[in-house]
């Protein structure tokens, strides 16, 4: 277990001081800036202080210790809260410059905390409530990484400092319903109930019983003074006893140090200036230029990361023993590709025998009984809609709070709690995350994907019922838009497989994909096998490649995406019969294609003209299409009608690709 | 004030009778369909039968009636409870063929219920959550026009019936939080409470305690047994007499009525099937044919459309006396768009002359002034960034539980809560709503935005800090895919105004739209006043325009949307000192631009090559675009930095312009 003193630790300095460094420095580094929010920082400066000092457990150069206590930061405009902390820790690449740079280019002091873009940076935070809902994943994956590999391995806590605006964003109702339901005790949470916000008191938007609400949820609920060292002392330790995820409700002063200032929404989000600076040092008793820290104030700091080193070499110590320690480094090692690659190279042999007709979604499950039989350490999950997203394996069974051995998340009915779950369980790292719902519910979840995307965590989106092909539930949930929309995203990996071999291919790449998160686009409907030659080569990640290819040369290319690559084959067959040449390819995926040397995106492309087939709206196809191209597929909202009706209503048919194509020659010659 | 019933009303059918009606046709049209969710309807027909029986004062022969009470089935794939009660009340447009083709193309039975598809639909339901959100804002906007009209013209109910999973989603806490703020007392939710979701019992995702939940928020709770008639009427009786919103509990068995499948989760969203249909017509007692009505049953829901249809009338007489029937009508009817742009005409004139270099967030107020001032009904707000929005004008007072006669919302921290409501306002109809985030933060309510789109409602969306242009606040705050992903929603009208002129124009479409929701993206920095010459034509209407034309034609176009036009038109001055003529193209939206006519769109693409400039990725701009053109703007995330190095850092300046223009010359000949 964990050294984790409770004792208050015996320094010279007292607490209030060791916070004082905090605010000082903050203020002096917003004001640098001429930008940034001095209220959260030196209104929690006595809660994070007392939280470092007597009970987080970090180790500044290990900053990546598999058991450390993970520390958010939740409202992630308090950035210089977490730099100043790291600075006074003595992280590596946190020096004074870096203070004096904040928010400056090249500075690793940015706006918001950022993920990697630090040491010690657990997160990105910034967008409110992500930071809770994201923590309810790091928690999470603490207790099952502990169900499997024992207290003596994976025994941390998960500290979480959270404002109004956190607690006021739906996410957050998400997140605590679902740390409450899971029992996820060794989650603590701060809010710091200021009663302020942006545009002035918080009575001006919300009457919440904060605490009634987290007791609703199952939560442990104190409230206290967040200004007074022993209270807050005396508050985790009463929460880090409770079985039951924990949230103590802090009234601070916003600015608190400030004489001026404080307690106002002025303080919020701009520099203190120089007035109330020099008013504030004197209030402070704080007579130190800026960015300088009296020896014995870092030396108190330097004893926190002392005690974290010391327990880091504890447990390096124990694992060197532990039976389980190879299973554990397999678990946060980088997935074994190699023996991914055997497993899926003989799947899709028998796909290439047997030739499935199943929809995308089956076989996205049929794919992922390879994976999941071969990775040991995939968490999977769903929305609630684990059998329509069919992302349950055989295999797999469900978490609970009785029972974290589990691997099989059901994260209800909420999408965008499951998404920043998932990031916090990528995070955390020791699992591979990844979790299912409608496609046209990416936009419920679309703030974590971009924080997936943004923090280079490889988690995987299955998203079915792609298209108006889901039929009868209509323009709901008919997604038209969505895929361009996520096509939009930088540094997301959106696939589309037109069967279960692309399908296959695609959870190959997704399940061993080390910064970038993937998405997958399935179908609801059945969709032939059109990949009837196995190839060892991962096609799929070429982005697109050909499926046909007419001797003689090209008249016209057809490209198609997912479901709409059969009627791209069709359409091919119903052109040949005329005479006329049309090659075929398939385009999984806009983002690995655009990855392709030139010569290979050309050679794709090919000179004859181009008719594009999606199920959705032309936007983003001009990847593969010129403007003077044709394009089938959809240009506003779907209908509630069976499926084939709907591809005849809206003109997805072989029959509109051949007319497409021929208007296409036409106009050329 | 309405005639609203609460003694049961004297027919010879009992109400468990007229129950059974929902439940029998629900589960034919149903099985007819061969698709669709039986559960909730057969689960919540007695709710609903006392709700409309005893209390809902509606007027199928006039079912726009401003007064009536509005029903919002949030649990939308429970859609056949709503066409079963409209079939029942005699709403004309919903005859028994209408069932008999329950998600069938061309019925107006969707499958989920779809504003403006049958008559008395409130509001498009499906994405859970969304009705009760919708919900909020319909009450807010009864509370704010009773404030403006008196209780002769405006006293009216709202009731919500929403499903675990409604409850689950994050919006139901930003919209239950906001109506326990605003207190309001006329909006009545009726929870499903029958303990299934589509993976099993609620118990596998959550452990709420729901009635504790809605306290905390500030609503009166009850709980019920939902099949006693005589129960549900007295909890609604107390619902309606308590001050604060109120959450009834309904203790329900889903698919009642069905004897060997109620209770489980296999009867929530598939057909029962012949068996268990023959089953329930026995177990109900209900030996009619599929579709058929017994005359007495029937009538028994006639007489409610009867007492409504007094109550329509009585409440017309009413009016037709009233003194401020005008203003009411005035506020009911479309904007006054000839005052408006009159108004707009004479600001337009004083910026030509006064060249105001503003943000065009700044400007958006200023336009605002002229807005609010000319029309008589919008009602602004902001998800507490009213200070960086600019979304409060001068005149403007705040809407609270005290004064509801305010026109100034303070949404809080709730950007998908605020959208929603939104919705709410303008499907309500007699305010015209506008909000503000950050454009960022438009993920965060993009799910409400797709169904503004969706049902054609009116909602203005201000966004502001619009790219790397807003600076320090780095990644998670600067939109680079956020406009992309908002142009290829179909039915949205994106703005991005290059100055205060073209500013003041997108209001003006905005605030005049009958049938498109319109989405302004605005800087938070300074912009100089491009139009220096005054133009009574509204020419942002145009999608893009000529802003600069070199004499003797031109060798190549550049073109810019908001803050980088001036960047083209910078660059358009270096390559005339070099003696290339660039002309400067703004192109404030792209989708009006796709609706001028083709000579139109050519002539402003021109024949030259072209350079595309937005700080922004390169998706969507095919409009103008080949292939071959250039484009300079942004191709992943930001960074944190003042905006000045922003914008060299990742080279999107005159000089990088300069130098795509001429690789475009240089690479046509």
């Amino acid at each position: 277990m964990n050294i984790q003193t409770q004792e208050k630790p015996q320094t010279q300095v007292d607490e209030t001081v060791m916070a004082n460094a905090i605010r000082v420095l903050s203020m002096d580094a917003i004001e640098a800036a001429n930008s940034g929010h001095p209220g959260a920082p030196m209104g929690l400066a006595d809660v994070a202080t007392v939280l470092f000092n007597r009970f987080l457990t970090l180790d500044p150069k290990n900053p990546d210790w598999p058991d450390r206590d993970r520390f958010v930061m939740s409202a992630g405009h308090g950035s210089m809260l977490v730099y100043a902390i790291h600075h006074l820790l003595g992280y590596e690449d946190m020096d004074a410059d870096q203070l004096r740079n904040f928010r400056q280019m090249g500075s690793r002091t940015a706006g918001h905390p950022e993920y990697g873009h630090a040491m010690g940076i657990e997160t990105t935070t910034g967008p409110l409530g992500q930071g809770v809902a994201t923590s309810v994943g790091m928690a999470l994956a603490e207790r099952m990484l502990n169900a499997r590999f024992g207290d003596d391995l994976v025994d941390h806590y998960t500290y979480v400092l959270a404002g109004d605006g956190c607690l006021m964003e739906g996410i957050s109702h998400e997140a605590i319903d679902m740390a409450g339901h899971m029992g996820l005790g060794r989650l603590i949470l701060f809010w710091d109930d200021n009663r302020i916000t942006i545009d002035g008191a918080t009575d001006l938007s919300t009457s919440m019983d904060q605490g009634k609400r987290f007791e609703a949820a199952g939560w442990h609920v104190q409230a206290i003074d967040g200004h007074d060292t022993d209270a807050i002392a005396k508050a985790i330790e009463a929460a880090r006893a409770d079985k039951r995820p924990s949230m103590i409700a802090c009234r601070t002063v916003i600015g608190k140090g400030a004489p001026n200032k404080a307690g106002s929404h002025k303080v919020h989000g701009a520099p203190l200036g120089a007035d109330e600076i020099a008013a504030t040092r004197e209030a402070l008793n704080w007579p130190h230029a800026p960015f300088e820290v009296p020896g014995e104030v870092r030396d108190a700091w330097r004893q926190i990361a002392q005690r974290g080193a010391e327990a880091q070499t504890a447990w390096r110590k124990r694992k060197a023993v532990h039976a389980k320690a190879e299973a554990f480094d397999i678990a946060h090692a980088a997935p074994d590709a190699v023996a991914l690659n055997a497993a899926m190279t003989a799947y899709k042999h028998k796909l290439s025998a047997d030739l499935p007709k199943v929809a995308t979604r089956k076989a996205s499950e049929m794919a992922l009984e390879v994976v999941n039989g071969t990775l040991p350490n995939m968490a999977g999950g769903s929305a609630d809609l684990t059998g329509s997203n069919n992302t349950k394996t055989s295999a797999m069974r469900p978490v609970s709070r009785d029972d974290y051995s589990g691997d099989y998340i059901h994260y209800g009915i909420r999408e965008h709690g499951m998404a920043a779950a998932m990031n916090g369980i990528a995070l955390h790292r020791g699992l591979i995350p990844y979790g299912g719902t409608f496609l046209a519910f990416a936009d419920y979840c679309r703030p974590a994907i971009r924080l997936s995307a943004l923090m280079n965590v490889p988690v995987t989106y299955v998203m079915t019922h792609d298209s108006i092909g889901l039929g009868e539930d209509g323009p709901t949930h008919q997604p038209v838009e969505t895929v361009a929309s996520l096509r939009a995203m930088p540094n997301l990996t959106v696939i589309r497989p037109m069967d279960a071999v692309e399908t296959a291919e695609a959870w190959q790449i997704a399940a061993t994909s080390a910064g970038t998160p993937t998405l997958l686009v399935l179908s609801r409907q059945n969709l032939p096998c059109l990949r009837t030659r196995h190839t060892d080569q991962n096609l799929t990640a070429k982005g697109a490649y050909v499926i046909y290819e007419p001797e003689g040369g090209r008249d016209v290319t057809l490209i198609g995406t997912g479901s709409e690559v059969e009627i791209a084959m069709e359409a091919s067959k119903m052109l040949a019969s005329e005479g006329i040449r049309a090659a075929v390819i398939s385009a999984p995926s806009f983002e690995l294609f655009a990855q392709q040397d030139p010569e290979y995106r050309a050679a794709i492309r090919g000179c004859a003209p181009r008719v594009g087939i999606e199920a959705a709206v032309r936007q983003g196809w001009c990847v593969f299409l010129e403007r003077s191209d044709g394009f089938v597929g959809m240009t506003g909202f779907g209908a509630s009608a069976p499926a084939p009706e709907l591809y005849r209503h809206f003109n997805i048919t072989p029959e509109a690709v051949v007319a497409s194509a021929k208007r296409q020659i036409s106009d050329q010659n």
